[in-house]
């Protein structure tokens, strides 16, 4: 029996436990729906995973993308899986009815998503970056631009990509140049190179609705000056159908190390008489419009390290529980049978970091996707205010954290398996690979751990942060109930302690000093940050875990808890520590960094 | 002009500044030699490197050798390049005069092969282990093995291979049930199946020349029962010629997920009436004889994950030096130009992170390249035999360290590049999946740190241990003379208490406790010294640097020496402290991992 795509137990444990996933339907706007349809959604998407993406998966890998220097070519069975995707809903399974969606809690999408994406790799990408864009239309574009291209993309008719670095500029957005001129009859003519566009080409669907940032004519420098249009890869014509070509053009693909299903794409933009474009919203405020998407975005982007993690532990837990290889150290007659290597200690530390990374990023990014919920449909203006506040902080953490460890959680996962995930007869590797792309897209480690510290600290008079601590007091405040988690209550409110100090220093660095050198360590404070989060919902589970345990549970629960309570430990030993390293650069705003010189190295 | 391919400067350093090669020059081994000749094989194989690997190089990655069921394809450029290389007489630099080679110290023909590994990937490993294999035979064999079977693999018309793993044993050697039965003309009968044999099988050379472990009939069990033979690819015939097919089968390829050009290989040895072998040396023998390839190849590894580190890290310091992109935090006008990315203070300390990990890797190999010289060539036998006590002890170090921090500079390398560092128009991403494979092979990063501490530190009354650490404590105490170096002479005194401290618990612990519990946390002790290790190095290299700094050098040096410095602070403020979570994990006896049970997963 091959090993499950994901953890069915602990998405569960998760959803209903950890967050009260049960409690959103008495929300209006879930109230079809109960545990029932939430399971069958869920279901659904496993079954197709398991029918249409698995059995593809590897070949998608495999194959890259081609370009024949007229069309690109994806092999044709990821074109029958989004389809049966579309077919089933799950598409757009959190849109509103009237647009043909399920009105479904992201939470749940999110769940449910998860299982597509372990089985196909990045071919779930299409999908979401159209979801995604399709959301943002929805919040800021006119009924006409929503009537004319979210409904065919929330049908999977169309499909949506964002178009925002150039060659020259990369993260740098404020430096682009792709043009835009009004024409008479109010639409833009577009002129522009644009580089790394995710599905900016390809033959999945009709047409392609690229979001592109550009600059009007005229209008100011840097990163006040770019608007957001619609341009599609075809004009429609009137009555809707796809007509002709609007001068989007592939200039070429680039080949990944991983993600290999997604093209990433070269495109250029109107190169005889410019691509139409149709401005969405107000002149100049593209940027705003386009972090709607890029939000939303950042947090798919942490899910997907988190699920790859997720993916890598299942896959080599089940590759230790039955490879038989050596004996313990204890045991000194060679002729004694072999054991698992599940009983070496060796690999168990390394099975048990994976589950601290890919459970403890999970935790994060649902609880992400339930406070992205939370904003728009709690019952209370304070709350939906204050989730907001909690997720416009939290975001870079929620993008970070699982980026940087999920590939990581993989490492050990290819290590547990030795040579065998090395090889592509396993889909570990794939999973290394594909994951090393999350720290770099939606924004790099570095660009994250600049948000953090110069917007979402000192953001409204430190609101996020104070919300976040405040959170992070209560669940210590719950723990200190249980004597069990003495040591983790204990440790927790230390590093809080730590994180304080540490911020306290930052902040007055940015006030004070050399504003470059303050920054220059920005990276380790996003990494202690993520530790402290990561540590505090890891307590959470423990606190959960807990409790059924002080009842009479199933011997399956009962193992499934003490794994989690091992899992915290493992945490809270060996790697919660390493933020007094963190810190102590920081306290000391070391300035190894700052000092170097080009010349030098 | 594109980023060379290795640091020609901090070659020289090592060779010359660092580590005396100069001096060399005075054993009778080496009497032919000078610094000039060193340097014209170095000049030779970076021009073999940059005429006939370089521009290969992307097309050994991406076109795998194929088998088509009958015989293995590889891209034929690759056969005319290690045929330059062979011609050249690099692929035999350190042997004999006799046997055709140049009598060269290891340590340069370490150097002018890294040329080759940063250029080829790995296609220069058939070389090495052909050059592995062939000192194996050459210390333990018969005359006769040696006559028939080493002379033209120094030639580079056979190649040759090590045939361990087995698919139901993997590590556990003791557990291989290849099978060796003698025929009366005192050759053997070899039957059984390899796997992931490099180089098992290619169209590369005349002949292939398998070291294969196999257990006589009748062998006591376990590792005292394994025997080594040659089993050739082709018999010969009287003349010497290439003669007829002696059953070794292959099975199949594996696709790696780097290293590509190296055929990975399953093995069957005679299928039919068996593949005839020739023993080496004495029966119930062939580990310790394996051992002997196995501890240079463990060196070749440790050196592929440090050349590696340099690659990648030299690829982005280049990118980094003319990519311009953004400005600085403290620059507010979006219309200033923009600065190359390097000025970016995280991307310094990503570039810092690189140097510390690259060249500390390689003075560590370097290093140990010069005991494995000096154990043969010292002038007194008691410097040959410290020598040896010192390779020994270091070689678990010496083969993981690189191995587990070169990835982790690759990673940075892509980082450093952005969107740019994931796609394979540039080759960092080949080098982070090509240094992947070295923690698994030739001994996992786990069974390295068991051999650590169960054998190389308790050995001979902790003889390794003690000359180790008598090597630093002379460094600390040289290191005192300079005012400028005493935040390192301080901290690296400190680490050495750590480390002290901790190897008495952990040594108790084995002594007196639950043996497998005491080997629980082995990974961390590995860590724990070989941060020490690498620190020593960068301190040893900080004296030189600083010693420079005081008289007058050109600008170019004075930067030179002043990136050393600056790299060797990162590694005792960002890299060392760590120590301390490790050191405290043992210290405790930590049973997080070894209290974890399979069920719980």
């Amino acid at each position: 029996m091959p090993a499950t795509l994901m953890n069915e137990r602990d998405l569960e444990f998760m959803l209903y436990e950890l967050f009260d996933s049960d409690a959103l339907t008495s929300r209006t706007r879930y109230q079809d729906h109960d545990r029932q349809t939430f399971n069958e959604v869920v279901n659904t998407a496993k079954t197709i995973a398991e029918k249409y993406f698995l059995p593809i998966r590897q070949k998608l890998d495999t194959h890259q993308p081609t370009f024949d220097g007229k069309k690109v070519h994806i092999i044709p069975e990821l074109k029958t899986a989004i389809n049966a995707v579309n077919e089933s809903g799950i598409g757009s399974a959190t849109a509103d009815y009237e647009l043909g969606g399920m009105q479904l809690p992201p939470i749940i999408a999110s769940a449910a998503a998860s299982f597509l994406t372990v089985a196909g790799g990045v071919g779930m990408g299409y999908n979401m970056l159209t979801t995604a864009n399709a959301n943002l239309l929805q919040a800021h574009g006119s009924p006409e631009l929503i009537n004319t291209w979210v409904k065919p993309m929330r049908e999977g008719r169309f499909m949506g990509t964002m178009a925002m670095t150039e060659p020259g500029s990369g993260s740098a957005l404020g430096d682009l140049i792709t043009k835009a001129v009004k024409s008479d009859d109010g639409t833009y003519r577009i002129t522009g190179n644009k580089i790394y566009i995710s599905g900016g080409d390809h033959d999945l669907s009709d047409n392609i609705v690229h979001l592109v940032l550009a600059r009007i004519q005229g209008a100011p420098k840097g990163v006040k000056g770019i608007s957001l249009f619609v341009v599609p890869k075809f004009l429609l014509n009137e009555d809707g159908s796809v007509g002709e070509d609007n001068e989007v053009a592939l200039a070429g693909l680039f080949h990944k190390m991983g993600g290999r299903a997604q093209t990433s794409t070269a495109l250029s933009f109107g190169e005889k008489n410019g691509s139409i474009g149709y401005l969405v919203g107000e002149e100049h405020c593209g940027l705003k419009y386009m972090f709607h998407m890029m939000n939303e975005a950042r947090i798919m982007v942490g899910t997907s390290g988190a699920v790859l993690a997720v993916a890598g532990y299942q896959y080599s837990v089940d590759y230790a529980k039955n490879r038989p290889q050596g004996r313990l150290p204890s045991c000194k007659d060679p002729q004694s049978p072999m054991v698992n290597i599940i009983e070496h200690a060796d690999v168990k530390r390394m099975l048990l970091a994976q589950k601290s990374y890919a459970e403890g990023a999970m935790a994060l990014v649902l609880y992400g996707t339930q406070l992205s919920d939370d904003e728009r449909t709690a019952d209370t203006s304070e709350q939906r205010e204050y989730a907001h506040t909690l997720l416009d902080f939290l975001t870079p953490i929620i993008k970070t954290w699982p980026s940087e460890y999920g590939p990581k959680a993989n490492s050990y996962a290819i290590q547990v398996m030795g040579g065998h995930g090395y090889i592509n007869e396993h889909p570990v590797e794939m999973f290394y690979r594909d994951n090393r792309l999350n720290s770099i897209h939606e924004g790099t480690t570095g660009i994250q751990s600049l948000d953090l510290m110069t917007r979402k600290v000192p953001m409204n008079r430190m609101q996020g942060y104070k919300a976040t601590l405040h959170e992070i007091v209560k669940t210590i405040e719950q723990a200190k109930q249980y004597d069990s988690l003495n040591e983790y209550t204990q440790k927790l409110s230390e590093a809080v302690e730590t994180l304080k100090v540490t911020t306290e220093v930052v902040l007055n660095g940015m006030a004070t000093n050399n504003i470059d050198l303050a920054l220059a360590n920005s990276v380790k404070y996003l990494e202690l940050f993520g530790h402290v989060i990561i540590a505090w919902l890891w307590l959470k589970q423990g606190i959960v875990a807990t409790k059924a345990l002080s009842t009479k549970v199933h011997q399956t629960d009962e193992y499934f808890y003490k794994g989690k309570l091992q899992a915290l430990q493992y945490f809270y030993r060996f790697e919660l520590p390493q933020i007094a390293v963190w810190s102590s650069i920081l306290i000391s705003s070391d300035s190894t960094s700052y000092d170097m010189q080009a010349d030098w190295f």
